[in-house]
């Protein structure tokens, strides 16, 4: 990969500086477009060998175009509150709004290849991160960002006589430090790691781009270039490509998990006030208990309209302590959240370590009312089921035990619930047109549960679906399946 | 003040079970009204005595309304970005927006009475703080919050039974612990100051309402009661307060700041390009320079339209290393920052320290654009002088340099410089009909510029008038202030 960027390509400067005014003016002009029309955000990820002319690119980028525009992310060490979650938090964080631009210096490659080339990870491990990192990208732009990767690169020797010329010169000799030639020794082992690293990440999508960092004019034009190329050809040809979806098959004899719920399950009054009480007290104790300060819960609930989400987490946050819980409602996005990926917004919610965080519907809004009510494109939804395992995959790696409750109820239930409600004059519980239109179609949302239950119920993220019929019955099946998943969770901390 | 809280209240079981169900209801509606209609936020402060109840009443608000729509903040230790930050920013990053109700369990509070009590600040500080908390205060009202201080009261006979109580028993032995009982020692000098400190605080927009906290009855249905008065009260009479305004008057003589200045200032472009690399020179080292690690930079440039805003701070980034800065582009806020109090948009981009942040329009938008549009009141815009003087003292006793430039041009070469723009086909310079709008209400902006100048030109952040016809003239004259406040700031730094 890196054999085209060891030719000792260079630029004279007279041709060069015959092409910058121009590339500038249509930089300018294409970032101009994009601020415009906000249609995508453009990432640009600066990664390479130490002196290959990271830093110089970065300033570049800013001289060159409008730097109002732009917003550099020079990702160094963890700060305390990155460390509490999971890893990619801080990239999530740091998403620049369609219309800009993020450059990130250091990226999540960076982790990754330092650790290998370190020896505190294994090639699996390696590999492994490589595959959430595919994974990742390749969401980004299924949303629409530009994703534009330069690996500035110099090869051994060019290395070496760049670090001897800096050490010269006493106006840069500071510059060099002993880690840099320590850095130096290990440059083969950097070199290696980096190519596969680079080799398996370079997809269609979001392809590398490897440029020779010698010459800094060289440099310049070919990022220049590179970047107003790839802003051109997404701005003029807005073209979203058509995905190809396998349709989803309902199952051919029509018996799908929500068919075996037996919804004629019940706990009577005086059972009930002992159980809540039984399954509320180990709640609270398990909670306080010290080792719970090294996990997280994130519970997300789902269910039909009328279904009890309300009351069932009640129940829960009953047993907490208020400083250690936090409840997000889900409604419709804000607008900084329409400019972000689908799951920015529930990443800015990811709970720290320590604390209990219950979504009142979630991230799981793309595969159910946006699929049925079509908000959102099939393609769109189909590749959300990858997605959101990725995601509980990461929550899952930085100690959250992912709960995730569908609660079932019935068509008539619904109904009787529906003229219950429709008959007190209580404000909280009036009924919307909405509720009824939804209603109309309970066939297609319960064909949308099915599916979601089939492709997202992971060994490390299961869905429990409750038979929610008898109030009693689905409160004590939330909190006795929240009890044992924490419980599970502590026993395993060290 | 705690004399009432010292007379030994209690509320009876039967009494107290009468009552609760309708308040519980009321609340719950208010709570509705209050989420429905997004007029205001509350803001809940909490604190007091230990084992007052403090804890216990937090719970109980989210038992008794929808915890969905409260958001609990346990304020503990500083993690390390916000100890990077002004001290007020962790309490502006958890306000809530309208609609909803913020519990602050630990407040601005918190930090100034504890270390007056362990001797750690003098009373000369803690007066100091109280002012500052007034202010605070004052602004969350005039923006609309509605803000309700509780605090829990317990003698000290009382206090010294309850802790002895939890003692005893040996299921809440655990609670008791040594520093408990070392904190009861500091009971009388914690007492004297918190009383102080209450007192001062306790003003006509935000009172203190101080709960006796030893029957739990007694505590609940005050807080309950007195949190759906406040409600209530702000929802059904939702009239805003009108404030007597002095109006300001310009001066008798009509001879302003600007009329002061020599606008006919020229740098010729030789002596230009050598002092321009002089000052960048300049830039680069200073901020290069360990100590620039321990204070931060925040700039704001205001101006004419056409004044060169965008050509002045390219010329200060070009200086810089683009990891180190970040420009905030000030527009329209947005959808989220519309639900928060004006300030807010600048606190959630007010940087750490060691950073540089540029602010291409800034908070003056208030007293500026919002003035003289009539997009806010006389009230609002008068005392925002006061409230922007706080925040920028706030930035600066945390190492923040503020520097402050109004890019001045004299009517004529608005139009020249407008004239010009309308004959490039350059994009990034097209004109827009709002900009010759503007031009129409020229004496305006000046009279507002000038009472800007006059109220928030402080010590602490004063203006740099920057004369910018010769935009040579502006350039140079906007690096070399840069430079002498930050080599001010950092030859401070031990």
């Amino acid at each position: 990969m890196f054999e085209s960027a060891e030719l000792g390509h260079k630029i004279d400067k007279s041709s060069y500086d015959k092409e910058v005014p121009q590339l500038r003016e249509d930089l300018l002009n294409a970032q101009f477009d994009l601020a415009e029309k906000g249609m995508f955000q453009v990432i640009i990820l600066v990664g390479g060998v130490d002196g290959a002319g990271k830093g110089e690119t970065v300033n570049l980028l800013n001289e060159w175009m409008d730097p109002r525009h732009i917003q550099v992310h020079a990702m160094g060490e963890m700060t305390d509150e990155e460390r509490e979650h999971p890893a990619m938090w801080r990239f999530w964080r740091a998403s620049p709004p369609k219309g800009k631009i993020g450059v990130f210096f250091g990226s999540w490659y960076t982790a990754p290849i330092v650790r290998r080339v370190l020896k505190q990870s294994s090639a699996a491990e390696l590999n492994q991160h490589i595959e959430q990192i595919k994974h990742f990208e390749r969401m980004l732009t299924n949303e629409g960002a530009l994703v534009l990767k330069f690996w500035f690169h110099l090869s051994k020797e060019a290395q070496s006589k760049r670090l001897k010329t800096l050490e010269k010169d006493p106006k840069t000799r500071w510059r060099v430090t002993a880690q840099d030639w320590q850095r130096f020794k290990l440059y083969d082992r950097f070199r290696k790691i980096s190519e596969h690293t680079l080799r398996d990440t370079s997809t269609a999508e979001a392809s590398w781009f490897v440029v020779e960092g010698s010459d800094a004019r060289y440099r310049n034009l070919t990022v220049g270039k590179t970047l107003l190329q790839a802003l051109r050809d997404r701005l003029d040809h807005p073209v979203k490509p058509v995905a190809r979806v396998a349709p989803l098959q309902p199952p051919i004899d029509h018996l799908d998990v929500l068919d075996k719920l037996d919804m004629t399950q019940k706990i009577a009054k005086k059972k009930f006030d002992a159980e809540l009480e039984k399954y509320q007290g180990k709640l609270a104790i398990l909670t306080r208990d010290p080792r719970f300060s090294k996990i997280s819960v994130i519970a997300a609930f789902e269910g039909s309209d009328a279904g009890g989400k309300g009351g069932a987490i009640r129940r829960i946050t009953g047993a907490l302590d208020a400083r250690h819980y936090l409840i997000i409602p889900v409604a419709a996005p804000t607008e900084e959240e329409r400019a972000q990926p689908y799951l920015w917004r529930f990443w800015r919610n990811v709970p720290r370590i320590g604390q209990f965080t219950i979504f009142d519907r979630s991230w799981y809004g793309r595969v159910l009312v946006e699929r049925v009510e079509k908000f959102c494109s099939e393609a769109d939804w189909m590749r959300a089921y990858g997605e959101i395992n990725d995601f509980e995959e990461q929550l899952a790696e930085r100690g959250a035990v992912v709960v995730k409750f569908w609660l079932a109820i019935t068509k008539e239930e619904q109904l009787r619930r529906f003229k219950e409600r429709e008959k007190t004059g209580y404000k909280r519980f009036k009924i919307t047109a909405e509720d009824w239109r939804n209603r109309e179609k309970w066939d297609d949302y319960e064909r949308a549960v099915c599916d979601m239950v089939d492709r997202t119920s992971t060994e490390i993220a299961p869905w429990t679906l409750v038979e929610a019929n008898d109030k009693n019955f689905a409160r004590i099946k939330i909190l006795k399946t929240l009890c044992e998943r924490i419980e599970d969770a502590i026993k395993k901390v060290k």
